[in-house]
C-alpha cells in the first residue's frame, strides 16, 4: 500500500482530519524526509502568536487539537491512542496531517513573531496576527499554509478552461479580505441549555450567540410531539407538497401560523431564505412593471430574491422614511410598488418604522413586505412579531381570534414572513397574508412547488413552539428582562454595545482581526461563544460581538460572559464607549448626537416590571419555568392526529432536561375571549415568576 | 355579533374549513335567504358528475366530506357535531361555507348535465368535468363557484395597483389550463408503510407515488437516531453554519456523503433544489463567460439556477448526444463551460447518458453537473447512484474507501447532487466535489450561507439511511424486482407504460382531465394514492399516473393496484398501448420504432436473479427484512457522539414498526477491503432473502 493510501485511511479514521485537503496528504505522502522544522520547535514558536499564544499555554491539548493541533509528537500519538486511531502501516507521526495543520500554524507563528509588535495599537498586532491566519481551524492552517514548491498539483485538471485554478483564486480573494468563514463545531445540548459542546464531547461552552432566542429547541412539550409524531409518521414527507408530502401536520402548522398573524392563509416553505427569495421573485417576475423599494439594510435573502426577478430594485436608506418617500414619489400611483423590510434587523438590533412604512404604502399605492424573521416568538402578547407588538394591548386582547385587527399594524401590512428556525427553535420559513395572495405563491413559486416538504416531526416541533408561545408571554419578558440586564451591565463597563430598541446586544469592536480575535479568545480561554460579525454581514470598520441572550442564561453565566468581555477588551486594547466618542462616534456608539439611548420595544408595563410580575432571572442550578398552561395548549392541538396524552410530559427517554413545570395564578381581571373591534383595551396580562412544580 | 364574525369563528373551528375564502365567507353572511336549490336536491344533482358521482354514492361521508363535501344538511350537522364543532348563535348549516362547497360543486354537477355525454370518448366527458371542476377539494369548488353578483369583494382594496384582482386573475390562468395544483392530505404511517391516512385518521390509503422509495422514513435505525439525537441535542440547529448551527453531525453526514460519492468533500443544504440553485447559480456568476449546457429535461431546481446567474444558457435535446456535441463545438475549449444534467429523469425514468457525457466534456473542456436526486440510495452497490452502478463490480470491491476509482463514471463526474428527502427518507440536499469546488460554494453561495442549518436530528436520520444503504443492497435489488414484475403485470393487460430502464413507472394517460379523473378514482374508490402528472411537469399530451413501486409494497398491494388500473382504464376509455401503437405511438409507447423494450439498468446478475439471492417480495402479513448487519453499522456512527448502543433497536415508544432483523450468510468468497487501483474486480456480493429473525 503507498503512502497516500496510507494517509488517506488514515484521514479517515483520525476524528481531527476530516476537512484535510487531498493535496495536503498528497504533499506529506511525497516528502518522506521532513522538510520542515521539528513540530517540538514549531510548537514552541507557535506559542509566540500573540492570538493563539495564550490558549496554547493553557491548554493546548483540550482546545487546540480540535481545530489545528500545535501538539508536540507525543501528544498527537496520545491523542491518536486515546481515540483509538492507529496509523497504518507506513504512516508516522509526521506524516498524520492533523501534523501538518501544526507545522503550518508554527510557520504563521514564526512570520509573526518578525513583524514588528506596536504595543498600544492592537489593531496592527491583530491585522497582522489575522493575516498571518491564526490556526484555530485546520482548514485556515491547511489552506494558509506555506507550499513546497515540489507540490505540484494533483487537482484533476481539465484540458481548456482550468477549473480547480478557478476555485482556488475565489478563495484566496477570500482569505484576502478576510471574509473567509471558519465554521466552529458547536453542539448545543438539550439538558444544558445554553451550553454545547465543542468537536468533543468532553469540552463544553456556554453559547452566547445562537439564534434559538428563547431555547424552545428543548422545550419539553415540543420534544415530546416531535417524539410522538416521529413514531407515528417517520422521518421524511416523502414527496412534494403535491405528491404525497402534504400531510395534516401541515395543514394544520398553516393555519396556526395565519392565525398567529391573524391573516387570511400561510404557507410553509424549507426555509424563510426560501420563502423571501420565492415570493419576492414570484412577485416581481408576475406584477407587470414591479418596482422593488429595499431597505438598504435588508437581509440575504431578500435581496436575491428581488434580484432573481426581471423587477427594478430601488434602494432606501436604512429606516429613513424620507428616502423612501422621495423615491415612491417617483412613480406613478398605478405602478405596482413593493415596499420590502424588516422588523427587527438582526446584526444591529434597529426596528423597521412599520407603521409610517404602511402610512407611505396606502398612499403611494404600495405592498408591503415584512420580514418578521428575527421578532416571531419573540415579540408582541401571543409572539406574532413587532406588528402586533405595536398594538400590544389590543391583540392581547383578541385573544386568540382569527380576525385582523382593523387599523392594526399588523392587519395593515400585506405580508409577513417569518421563520421556524429561531425563536421557535426548528428549521423552516413561512409567508402569511391574503388567501389569493398565499393561493398565487402556492401555485407559481419553484422554489415552493419542487421541494420536499419538511418532515412532519420537524413541523409538529415547529407547531408545538408556536401554540406554546402563543400562550405564554414570561419567556418573551425574561428574555427581555436579561437583555435590559446585560446592555446595562456593558454600559457601567463603558462596552460599547450599538444602541437599539430591540433584543440584538451587538457589542462594537470596529475592525475584523480584532473581532476574530476577541471571538476567538472567549472561546479558548473563557469557554464562551460569541461568534464575530464581520465584512459583507456589517459594514467594514463596524464588525462586532453579536451577543444573543436568553431568558435560560443564569445570573452567574452573565456575571462570566460581562467580566470575560471587560478582560478581552483591555487584553486587546479595543475602543471603549469613550474611544468611540473621542474619535467621533462609530455605528451609532458615542455619537455626538447622543443616540446611544434607545427606548426598548418591549416598554416596563409589557415586561410586567410595573407590577412585579416579570419573571426571576435564572440562578446557577435553578430549573428553568415551564408553563403548564401553555404545555395543555400545546399538547391539545395535536389529539386529532395523535390521540389525546395527560399525565407527566415525555420529552425524552435518555436525557433529562432541567426544567419544572410551573402554574399561573388566574389574571386580576378576566381576559375577553375576542376582540373583533379595533379599540385597544386597557389590559394586562400578568405572569408570575416560577412557582412550586407540580409535576414533571 | 355580525353574521361575518360569527362564520369566521365556525370557520375555525370547523375542520373542514380551513382554507375556504374569506370573501366566501361574506358572500354567505350576507344572503339570509337561500339564493340557492335545497342541499339535498344540490346534492342528488351533484351524483350525477361522472367523475365524483360514484364516490358520492358509494361513501360520501367518509370520503368526501373531508374534500368538499356533499352531504345533506343532518350530514353536515351530525359531522360538526361528532368533531365537537357547533356553529355560533346566528350561524346555521346553511351559512357553513362546508355547505358552500357543496353548492358549488352541485352547480357543476348541473353544469354537467346538460352538457353532451359522448360515449366512447372519454376525453370529451373528463374534459367537461373538469371545465366544471371536479369538488374533490373545497378550494376547488369555492374557486369555480359561480358568485352571486352581489358579491361586492371585501378584499383589501389598494389604492393604485389592484394587487388582490391580479392574484385572483394569476390564479384564474391556472384553472383555465388545468395546472391548478389540488393537494390531497397524505398522512404516511410509519407502523403500516406504504399505508397512509387521509384528512382522518380513520380512512386509510394505499400510497403508491411517494418517493420514500425504500420505505427507509421508518427504517427503524433511523428512528432509533433520531430520537437519541432530538433526547442529546433537542430540534433546531439554532443557527446558520457559520453561527452556532455547524455540529459534529453535520460534519460527519458531509463527510459520510464525500465517501458515498469518493470525492474530497461534500456540503448539505436545506434541500437538492438549494443545492442545485445555489450550486449553478453561483458557478454561472463566477466563472468567467460561462455557458451552461442544459437537457431539456432538467429539473427546475437546475434551470432556476442557471436562470439566476447571468450565464447563457444552451439547451440540448433530451440525452441526445449529438445535439449536446454539436452546441459544445460552437465554443472555444477555453470557454468555461458546464454540462447539467440527470442521472435518473423523475417523470419519464428514463436515465442519462452520463459516460458519454463525460467523454464529451472531457472533449470540450466542460464540467460535468449530474444530479443524482432520483437515483442515490437506489442505483449501485452502496447506493451512490447510477454514475456508481455504472462501474458496479470495481465500486462493490473498492468498498468503504474514499479513494476515487481512477477512470470511474464516477471519479470522472466533476460534480454530483443528490437529496437526503427521497430513497433516504429524510429532507435536505447535498452537493459532492473536489475540496475547492465545495470550499468555494460554501464561502460564495447565498443559498448556503444565510440559511439556518438542518436540525441535528434530522441530520442524524439521513446519517443513519445512508450508512444503512451503504451496507445493505437487499433494499434495491428488491424494489428493482417489484418494478420489473409491476411493468410485467401492465404489459400484459395491455396498460401503457412508458418505457424506460429506471425504476420509474409512467402508466401513460395522455389526457390532463382523464389523468386527473383515473387519480380520484383511484383514490376514491380504490383507496390508492398515485398522483396525476399533467402540464408542466410532462408536456401536453403525454399526462400520466406516475407510480413508484417500493421493496414493501406486498404481492398483494401489487394485485389490487394492477387491477384497479386496468379497471379504470376500461371506466374511462383510457387508451392501451394498442391504441397508441395505432395511433403512432405516444412518449415512447407504441412507437413504430419499438423502442418499448429497454433494457433495464439493475441486471438479473446485479438483482441476484442468476443466482436466486434476490429478496422475496412481501407477502400480506409479513414483516419488513431490516439487515442487522447494517443496523450495526448504522449504529456505531453515532458512537463518539451518542455513546455506544446495543440491544433491541429503540425505534419508537408508541407505534409497533412490523419489520424483524435478519442477519445475511457470509459472501461466497471474501471481499477485499479496499481497491485504490482502477481494475474492475469481478465480485459480487450475494445477499439471501430474509431469514429468521434474531431480535426486535
Amino acid at each position: 500500500m503507498d503512502k497516500l493510501s496510507s494517509l488517506t485511511r488514515f484521514k479517515a479514521a483520525c476524528p481531527f482530519l476530516g476537512k484535510t485537503k487531498t493535496s495536503t496528504l498528497r504533499t506529506l505522502s511525497t516528502s518522506s524526509s521532513p522538510r520542515f522544522p521539528s513540530l517540538s520547535a514549531l510548537t514552541e514558536r507557535a506559542t509566540k502568536c500573540p492570538v493563539m499564544g495564550p490558549a496554547l499555554n493553557v491548554r493546548s491539548k483540550e482546545i487546540v487539537a480540535g481545530y489545528a493541533s500545535v501538539a508536540a509528537n507525543a501528544d498527537v500519538d496520545k491523542i491518536h491512542k486515546d481515540k483509538g486511531v492507529f496509523p497504518p502501516p507506513g504512516a508516522t507521526v509526521e506524516m498524520c496531517p492533523h501534523a501538518s495543520a501544526a507545522r503550518a500554524a508554527a510557520q504563521m507563528a514564526d512570520d509573526l513573531a518578525s513583524a514588528t509588535v506596536k504595543k498600544g495599537k492592537p489593531k496592527t498586532v491583530a491585522e497582522e496576527a489575522s493575516a498571518a491566519g491564526c490556526p484555530f481551524h485546520a482548514k485556515a492552517a491547511a489552506a494558509d499554509a506555506p507550499k513546497p514548491a515540489a507540490a505540484a498539483a494533483p487537482k484533476k485538471v481539465h484540458s481548456g478552461f482550468n477549473y480547480e485554478s478557478f476555485y482556488v483564486n475565489e478563495l484566496e480573494k477570500k482569505h484576502q479580505d478576510k471574509s473567509y468563514r471558519y465554521f466552529n463545531n458547536i453542539n448545543r445540548l438539550a439538558a444544558k441549555f445554553p451550553v454545547a459542546h465543542t468537536h468533543t464531547v468532553k469540552e463544553e461552552v456556554e453559547v452566547w450567540c445562537a439564534n434559538d432566542y428563547l431555547g424552545m429547541g428543548n422545550n419539553p412539550v415540543v420534544l415530546e410531539s416531535m417524539h410522538r409524531t416521529l413514531d407515528k409518521y417517520g422521518h421524511g414527507a416523502g414527496g412534494t407538497r403535491n405528491i404525497a408530502g402534504n400531510g395534516a401536520m401541515h395543514l394544520a402548522l398553516e393555519q396556526e401560523l395565519a392565525n398567529l398573524h391573524r391573516k387570511d392563509a400561510a404557507l410553509v416553505f424549507s426555509s424563510c431564505y426560501v420563502a423571501n427569495d420565492a415570493t419576492l421573485s414570484t412577485l416581481g417576475t408576475k406584477l407587470p412593471g414591479c418596482v422593488f423599494f429595499s431597505d438598504t439594510m435588508n437581509h440575504a435573502s431578500m435581496i436575491q430574491g428581488m434580484r432573481h426577478s426581471p423587477a427594478k430594485r430601488v434602494l432606501f436608506k436604512h429606516n429613513d422614511l424620507e428616502d423612501l418617500e422621495a423615491k415612491l414619489k417617483q412613480y406613478p400611483k398605478e405602478t405596482p410598488k413593493i415596499i420590502a423590510f424588516e422588523s427587527v434587523y438582526s446584526m444591529c438590533g434597529s426596528i423597521g418604522p412599520i407603521k409610517e412604512i404602511c402610512d407611505l404604502a396606502e398612499q403611494y399605492g404600495a405592498l408591503t413586505f415584512l420580514d418578521e424573521v428575527h421578532a416571531v416568538g419573540l415579540y408582541g402578547p401571543r409572539g406574532a412579531g413587532v406588528a402586533e407588538h405595536l398594538d400590544y394591548d389590543a391583540q392581547l386582547a383578541a385573544g386568540d381570534s382569527s380576525l385582523p385587527i382593523k387599523g392594526s399594524v399588523m392587519d395593515r401590512v400585506d405580508i409577513i414572513t417569518g421563520t421556524l428556525g429561531k425563536a421557535y427553535g426548528a428549521v423552516g420559513g413561512y409567508i402569511a397574508g391574503s388567501d389569493d395572495f398565499v393561493d398565487m405563491i402556492r401555485s407559481y413559486a419553484p422554489g415552493f412547488i419542487f421541494t420536499t416538504a419538511l418532515p412532519p416531526a420537524v413541523v409538529a416541533g415547529a407547531r408545538a413552539s408556536v401554540v406554546y408561545q402563543k400562550n405564554y408571554v414570561g419567556d418573551r419578558q425574561l428574555k427581555q428582562a436579561n437583555v435590559r440586564e446585560v446592555k446595562r451591565r456593558f454600559a457601567e463597563l463603558d462596552v460599547p454595545v450599538v444602541p437599539g430598541p430591540s433584543h440584538i446586544v451587538p457589542v462594537l469592536v470596529g475592525d475584523a482581526a480584532l473581532a476574530k480575535a476577541a471571538s476567538d479568545k472567549l472561546l479558548s480561554e473563557h469557554n464562551i461563544y460569541v461568534q464575530s460579525i464581520n465584512y459583507p454581514t456589517v459594514a467594514v470598520g463596524e464588525e462586532r460581538l453579536r451577543i444573543t441572550v436568553t431568558p435560560r442564561h443564569t445570573l452567574e453565566q452573565m456575571d462570566k460572559l460581562v467580566a470575560a468581555v471587560d478582560q478581552i477588551f483591555n487584553e486587546l486594547g479595543i475602543n471603549r464607549t469613550q474611544d468611540w466618542k473621542a474619535a467621533g462616534g462609530r455605528a451609532g456608539v458615542g455619537m455626538p448626537n447622543g443616540v446611544d439611548e434607545v427606548e426598548p420595544i418591549w416598554n416596563d408595563k409589557q415586561l410586567g416590571l410595573l407590577d412585579g410580575t416579570t419573571p426571576l432571572t435564572l440562578r446557577e442550578g435553578q430549573k428553568a419555568a415551564v408553563d403548564t398552561q401553555a404545555v395543555v395548549k400545546a399538547r391539545e392541538v395535536f389529539d386529532p392526529l395523535l390521540g389525546p396524552i395527560t399525565g407527566p410530559l415525555q420529552a425524552t427517554r435518555t436525557t433529562h432536561l432541567q426544567y419544572e413545570l410551573v402554574t399561573r395564578p388566574k389574571p386580576r381581571q378576566q381576559i375577553p375571549k375576542m376582540q373583533t373591534g379595533g379599540v385597544p383595551l386597557n389590559v394586562d396580562i400578568p405572569v408570575p415568576p416560577p412557582s412550586a412544580a407540580i409535576s414533571a
